[in-house]
């Protein structure tokens, strides 16, 4: 999409359309987002201002394990509880948004004419601070835009994944049985991100063992105190709409368990954090990238090629100057 | 791997062992890399010194084009030349290395027990740098072995492979027949990075047409002046051997266009300055890490969650107290 950036309307409008719900407004200010436009610094300073209330709940698992099903049942749970959803749904492998992440998900369509449901699919497009910086600034549109809860969807396991889905409240692992999760998850560091797994598919074979598998794994951990959070493990059947009724269940207990034990604005601290870390190294990356073409980099990089300097000694050399 | 870290040698015994090409210590030095390893500076610098003379060449292409067979293909027509040859495969996507990437590239084990011919997959691993960070040291270790010829082989299309791919003094880019990859590489940035285009698996149907859509859309790229490189279309059936004359043609051809034209020099002047750029961007986004737990980001974090900062001037604040 390429819009001509605040042509219509100017940004104060802009935010007030998003604070009152409009979903062409929330939309253009994601595409800020993901765009890295020079609007953006005002876009957050004047949503930073009255910050909302949203609920955000992270996806994450192995391609094949029913991610989107399970969003579009759980959106649907929600709504029957009169609250607004937002689904962002978050590509780390592609530079593309849109496309096959949204193309796919028949069941979404049940819920395309609800106002209260707003869904959105955004990629990094190769932008310097990647999905690590796009991400909260995202959530932070949807949540000033009002609403009640926010499922963000990615779709794999790899780091990228791990670190979107960890900027939740609760972060949902889903897993299906005789898919080797188990092992994978530990790989990926899954078990320490997750707040609830769900064994999506239970009706298949393995569905027990692959539950009693993270139950080990989970009694392996390390370091886990008895007043910890201890991450349950719900059996589910989305595409039957079976289980739901247990995965909604443990999401409001581990609500409670955060407000309770001080965890939520412990966690919030540490998505701004998070926040604040991305855009700071952003734009110190773009202080060395408007240095490409100038003389100092270009005359390091030709001390390096002729084995004149190492390559460690010239980025101190960089920093050095950036830092001045 | 867990290695303990330069236990049974030092870094000096290991960085001679590499230049006189013992696989062992290349792979030792690689994993120093991709373990983003405190010794890797001293190892940098060792290797630094006496620059070799590898030749560089970037595969990439959708899964499925045929990389991995034309990547053994082409290790044996260097080979048939008495070239040493390494190959390194990175997958951006994945924080593993090894595995798949590996497993199934079955060509691959004609050449296992040939001492000229090195394999070694390499993934993110989640390093703070990433790829753009760890893939020029590896190129570097290789370098300095002694081999003729660097194949660097990525897996996918996506804004990452693009980015590893163009670090190559050549690079490929693998087309099949009716894979619509000819608008997926314009889409990715691809016409701009192909050295060389090959339309693979050319005994299939829409070959023909697949080698037009592309002469097409290179014949609309803007701004290419007529002492500029043509990146020829060179039809491949790597599976049955066919085609690799050509393909090896059209190499020597840019090799040589790139050495008259002075283009080999700058390419390896951006390179350096890439890695450079890296690494010093690494060492800022360290001190900023650094931060993490202490007093400022974590009162900055405070305000901003309270609505009372907005995360674009708390980074401020942030980048302010790095670089003082």
């Amino acid at each position: 999409m390429c819009l001509p950036e605040l042509a219509a309307f100017d940004l104060a409008t802009l935010v007030a359309r998003a604070r009152d719900g409009d979903a062409r407004a929330v939309g253009r200010l994601i595409s800020l987002v993901e765009n890295g436009s020079e609007h953006l610094r005002e876009a957050m300073a004047a949503l930073a201002a009255e910050p909302g209330h949203a609920r955000v709940i992270g996806l994450t698992g192995s391609p094949g394990v029913g991610k989107s099903t399970t969003t579009a049942v759980l959106v649907a749970a929600f709504r029957a509880n009169n609250q607004r959803v937002a689904v962002l749904a978050v590509d780390p492998s592609s530079p593309f948004s849109g496309g096959a992440l949204l193309g796919d998900r028949v069941r979404m369509q049940d819920h395309a004419t609800d106002s209260g449901v707003y869904i959105r699919s955004m990629a990094s497009r190769g932008h310097l601070g990647g999905l690590a910086w796009s991400t909260p600034q995202a959530l932070r549109v949807l949540d000033a835009a009002g609403f009640d809860v926010v499922l963000v969807e990615t779709v794999g396991v790899g780091q990228a994944e791990v670190e979107v889905a960890s900027l939740a409240d609760t972060t949902l692992v889903l897993v299906a049985p005789g898919m080797g999760d188990g092992i994978q998850a530990a790989k990926a560091g899954i078990l320490e991100i997750a707040d609830v797994f769900v064994v999506n598919k239970a009706d298949r074979d393995g569905a027990d063992s692959t539950a009693r598998d993270l139950r080990h794994m989970l009694s392996l951990a390390e370091g886990r105190r008895p007043e910890d959070w201890q991450p349950p493990i719900v059996k589910t059947v989305a595409s039957r709409n079976e289980g739901v009724e247990d995965l909604m269940a443990a999401l409001d207990k581990h609500q409670e368990w955060l407000v309770k034990s001080g965890r939520l604005d412990a966690r919030r601290r540490v998505r701004a954090a998070d926040e604040i870390e991305a855009i700071a190294v952003t734009a110190l990356r773009t202080r060395i990238g408007d240095l490409r073409g100038g003389t100092l980099l270009d005359q390091l990089a030709g001390q390096v090629v002729a084995g004149e300097l190492d390559p460690y000694t010239a980025a101190d050399q960089l920093v050095a100057d950036v830092t001045r």
